[in-house]
């Protein structure tokens, strides 16, 4: 760890809602999710705040019973691309799957985002595991679990290496001798794998990080390797402090013994604060959220954990029933965080399902108790930032207004953007072009 | 035609130049392919001028041989989106192609771009013909040419579909009684074609256009018929009035035959106005621009029409070879199209291959003799209007300070923009979803 180790600070624009429900609340526009205005006013508000990055989530398929943040939404590289022109410093981040995409058009696309935005773009690299996604997409069926690790890792490598198609130097654009381009510095990747081939270059110059920064979001026995060898940073979903914990300890380990330096990847566990200007008010707010919910929702969240099983069969205050054969094998890791909280604390159907609908977290409170909850995750190694999710309307103006200057006043957050680039301004170390590194090490 | 036919114009967005050599002139700005600011500030100018749309093209390859301007490009959907927040009226028309994209993100791309901007997106549909593009994609080979054209058809229509996903008013978000979508309102495609298959709904609710425009540019007999049948505007490129009225009449003729409207296609050949203040200054003009251009360009030009054909082998001066048995079979139109310019004026290697460098076209002169000659050719059947290439820099200013008044005066062209999405301002009927039409015929 560094000496002056400060927050890192996402904020998930996510339009409509976060919840299945939360939509109904009296100030959130319905149509949020596809305004712009919408998104540019939240992405402002952020960057007043400081955040690092704004992130916007993804995902491939609908049906009937989805939520409505997934019925309707961005894709998020245009949305970003939007959001580049109408902001100067907060990082752009975006969710792309490698599961249904060619590396050549995403190594494109964040190197066009990174050069509109001077050096703002993260990629969150996701495989798509939702059953019903491969119909979108001209497949019969999705990958199996392990082997979706093995084609992101492909699909990575293709692309973290055609954005290294252009040294630093290679655009000359010498307009007396004719010369644009220096070719001893524009490479070819000539990749052939198992999964993918790219011959390259990549017809974009070196975009201003480099290699934009790569997030990634490992739950899964192979997700948390996959973080631990390849991303920059990683979002998880600890529901408590001694959860956050032990896959913060988990995950540095694993990349400690991959040989990566201490502090990378960052971990950004989610955090949706409800903030109050007295612990009534903030209480009030929850009740607010709650009263939006319904116990139909969290047996939702139950049913896509697991296979789509019906649990209104059974007596909802009776224990938790013997399900564990039936965890999806495309969405293992949800329905065993799920079987893992049911047991620590014995909770009936009707329970679990609704702490899943609305969650109780550490960060409802005053201003001064939701930033000593930040800090104390942050301090007991539980989180070296968060991702933060707006639980209700306002709620992002509120965390900006009082709780960003407590943690600025403990030292423990940005007053200033002190960078030009998000890489720089997370603390992210800079990548060296490849053919330039090898170039300086055979002299 | 309808009475009050109008001029309909684009402006191409092309960085650092539109040839190999016009990056050298003094004022280009080498690294202007992937500057933001530049961008911005051109899409400001010819929103001013009151420009139907923006045009920004693409391709997905590049080697030692490429020109500046296909060396280092932004890819279009995300600088389109960039520039839709910082545009208000003007369209935005992209190139993306059907050979290396899943239809359902390019459906989901553009209907993003299309909510961003409230109503001005456009797609430019093609297919792939350069050689060694399918190196880069995970393919051996390109297929076959007329292959190429099923493949575009097939594309097309699953983006088509998956864009009436969601009927107008799918969207409810009643907060009451908790309705967010009207599941009778939002529809599976259920494709399952040759090439794609996609089941759908898209995961974004309709946009304001309800369907992007559809850009294409067909040269071959299969590219015609493409276009002919589902191009709202072609672009073309010929180089007299006289092409022009002959791929006019071939266009509208196949296009009629097909049963469509008989304005649509909107036909727009590509111009690269000259304009001075007077006849010497335009002519000073253009002797700026052929001064930066070499014999080796023009030679260039020339092979890569016919396969990488050297042409250095002949006597430059004497007649023109017979090659017509390399002409490429990825790129038959280009060479067709040289072949026949080379017979109409029996010209040499030489003459050839520099006006292919450098041609001179009938747009070069005064304000007043430029409007002149764009009127003509769009009254006497060779355009319904034009897609403007700035010749050089400074050219897209004058252009809107001196010619567009004339134009406007003449009653040839807007004043304003009337209507608020592309697609009505372009004069292209309002496609009604496909399920609300079904119904309404059902009852």
């Amino acid at each position: 760890m560094t000496q002056n180790r400060t927050l890192k600070l996402g904020f998930i624009l996510h339009g409509v809602g976060r919840t299945w429900d939360d939509w109904r609340h009296p100030e959130r526009d319905v149509r949020a999710s596809t305004r712009f205005s919408f998104y540019r006013h939240q992405a402002k508000i952020a960057e007043n705040g400081k955040f690092d990055f704004l992130f916007v989530a993804d995902s491939l398929s609908i049906n009937e019973k989805s939520s409505p943040h997934y019925l309707n939404r961005f894709e998020p590289v245009t949305i970003l691309s939007a959001l580049a022109g109408a902001t100067d410093h907060i990082g752009l981040v975006g969710t792309v799957s490698v599961s249904y995409t060619e590396p050549f058009n995403v190594a494109r696309q964040f190197a066009s985002l990174d050069h509109i935005s001077h050096g703002r773009a993260g990629w969150n690299v996701v495989t798509s595991w939702l059953a019903d996604t491969a119909a979108n997409y001209g497949r019969a069926r999705h990958p199996a679990h392990d082997e979706r690790y093995r084609i992101a890792a492909e699909h990575l490598s293709v692309v973290q290496g055609l954005w290294d198609s252009w040294e630093d130097d290679a655009l000359v654009g010498d307009k007396k001798s004719g010369v644009f381009v220096n070719p001893d510095k524009l490479h070819r990747l000539d990749h052939a794998g198992q999964y993918f081939q790219s011959r390259g270059p990549l017809n974009i110059d070196r975009s201003p990080q480099g290699q934009p920064v790569i997030f990634q979001a490992g739950a899964s026995e192979e997700g948390k390797n996959f973080a631990a060898r390849h991303a920059e940073v990683v979002f998880c979903g600890p529901h408590t402090l001694q959860e956050a914990q032990s896959y913060y300890k988990d995950l540095k380990n694993r990349a400690h013994k991959l040989g990566r330096d201490a502090d990378l990847p960052f971990i950004l566990p989610g955090a949706a604060p409800i903030v109050g200007l007295t612990e009534e008010d903030a209480e009030a707010r929850y009740q607010e959220l709650t009263a939006l919910t319904s116990i139909e929702t969290g047996l939702g969240f139950l049913a896509r954990a697991f296979n789509d099983h019906d649990f209104r069969q059974y007596d909802l205050d009776s224990p938790f029933p013997d399900v564990e054969h039936i965890g999806n094998e495309s969405n293992q890791s949800a329905s065993q965080r799920i079987l893992e909280r049911v047991r620590a604390d014995n909770l009936t159907i009707r329970q679990i399902a609704l702490e899943l609908a609305t969650p109780r977290s550490d960060f409802i409170g005053t201003p001064t108790q939701v930033a000593d909850a930040l800090q104390n995750w942050f301090e007991t190694k539980g989180a070296d930032g968060f991702n933060i999710f707006e639980a209700l309307p306002g709620q992002l103006e509120l965390f900006v207004e009082h709780v960003i200057p407590i943690l600025q006043d403990r030292g423990l957050f940005r007053r200033e953007y002190e960078h030009e680039t998000f890489r720089e301004n997370l603390g992210v170390p800079f990548p060296v072009n490849r053919y330039t590194l090898n170039r300086a090490q055979a002299s």
